[in-house]
């Protein structure tokens, strides 16, 4: 070992590289573990599959640039919120859209969805930029110690990320809605009462959802849900709004100060 | 007027350019009103002092690119919280230093100071980064219609940060403490009797406050909230933990949804 230091990052590991109890990193992963953290056989360490598995591995061998390693224990579910929030934002520029994978995946978003809104501006995502906040969010899963990685996706319009929405709770950001904690109430049962639940945010573009598309949204059975006073850019509402609802749904599970 | 519209931004005026009923743009200011909003007199618009202060205006006159305007409505507070957060963060690297600015302005920060701590690993931040995020923050405050302009500082210690530390409830993001809710009982007290409360909260640097300065936390009274099962960055934990606190500051004057 010779002072390798267990590394306190978590390591990346696809699902289809985990064989019984061995997994095996691929190569940027490995170079990592092998030339950063220089692990050398019998060093611990954790990887995460993204699928729900979080490993506690030791390293058994460098194969060819390859870290082979054993696995010791499994841990299903390590790092996430007792119940799934959904992120269903109108599709803002990339910089805006980055910033929302970057602090939303550590936040523990069960998925992302971008819509090409009426007033986005832009067209829907392209693949390249759609890979490129895949990259961030695999970051974000492995900072943050998550063991899921949230799905990223992108829509060409409002009407089709709502034909695929989520069952649920299901919430807009809207200045003119009402209190989160008015939903405590009833709350009660949607929150906490579910064992998992699900809970829907949307969020407009810069500029807005338009007549048409909050019509759409109240169709759909999203209640206004107000941000307070402040005029808030798409990346500071969808940020601001997933932190205070994963606050209610993790109060119930913290203890007391 | 020939089709000018009512602009949507607001603008910024220097408390010392505002004179009984009358203010005067800065030249920047101006130009974004004259040339990119066509303004002409008889214009309505609005302007903020930063200073609490946000002015209701018509356009005078276009005084050698400078423009003058009359006031029509004054008022207090506008776009304030009923209370006051002020943010203590351990110094991270620019690009998140500028991400707190960013999203944490808008959220309705009072004050944001950046403390280069033992595990910083950088100096005191220079005069030009914290113009930097002096220009990033009246971006903000324009953006999100606030009367107020943030603080922002930058101090060599935690200790000097401390040291001029503000009074009220004072709150540390600990991976190790309890829920926020615990403290509504409480809170009640701190939270909605005082008209205008005044929390800080604490947020570690990268690699978090060490043992010498969570003590030193401990000693003024800082009580330890988990941000949930997470490792945050330093930047995500500051937006989300000025969300949660916000939104309770915010709750008891919304209207049920």
């Amino acid at each position: 070992m010779r002072g390798a230091r267990r590394p306190d990052t978590l390591f990346w590991v696809d699902p289809s590289r985990v064989t019984g109890s061995r997994l095996l990193l691929d190569a940027d992963e490995s170079r990592h573990l092998l030339r950063v953290f220089r692990a050398e056989p019998g060093l611990s360490f954790d990887a995460t599959d993204g699928a729900g598995t979080l490993y506690h591995c030791r390293l058994v061998e460098d194969h060819h640039g390859e870290a082979r390693a054993e696995i010791v224990a499994r841990e299903a579910g390590a790092g996430e919120l007792p119940g799934s929030i959904h992120v269903l934002v109108g599709l803002p520029d990339m910089h805006a859209a980055e910033a929302i994978v970057e602090h939303a995946v550590p936040l523990g978003v069960a998925s992302i969805v971008f819509a090409a809104c009426r007033r986005s501006g832009r067209e829907v995502l392209s693949d390249t930029r759609l890979d490129r906040l895949q990259r961030i969010a695999v970051a974000g899963v492995k900072q943050s110690l998550r063991s899921n990685l949230p799905v990223i996706g992108a829509v060409a319009s409002l009407g089709t990320a709502l034909a695929s929405g989520k069952p649920g709770l299901r919430l807009l950001a809207d200045p003119e809605g009402g209190a989160i904690s008015s939903l405590l109430g009833e709350g009660q049962t949607v929150l906490k009462k579910a064992s998992q639940p699900s809970i829907t945010l949307a969020i407009g573009p810069p500029g807005a959802f338009d007549d048409g598309e909050a019509a759409e949204l109240r169709q759909a059975g999203f209640l206004p849900i107000s941000l307070g006073p402040n005029r808030l850019t798409t990346e500071t509402a969808s940020i601001a709004f997933l932190a205070v609802v994963r606050n209610l749904l993790l109060e119930s599970n913290l203890p007391p100060i």
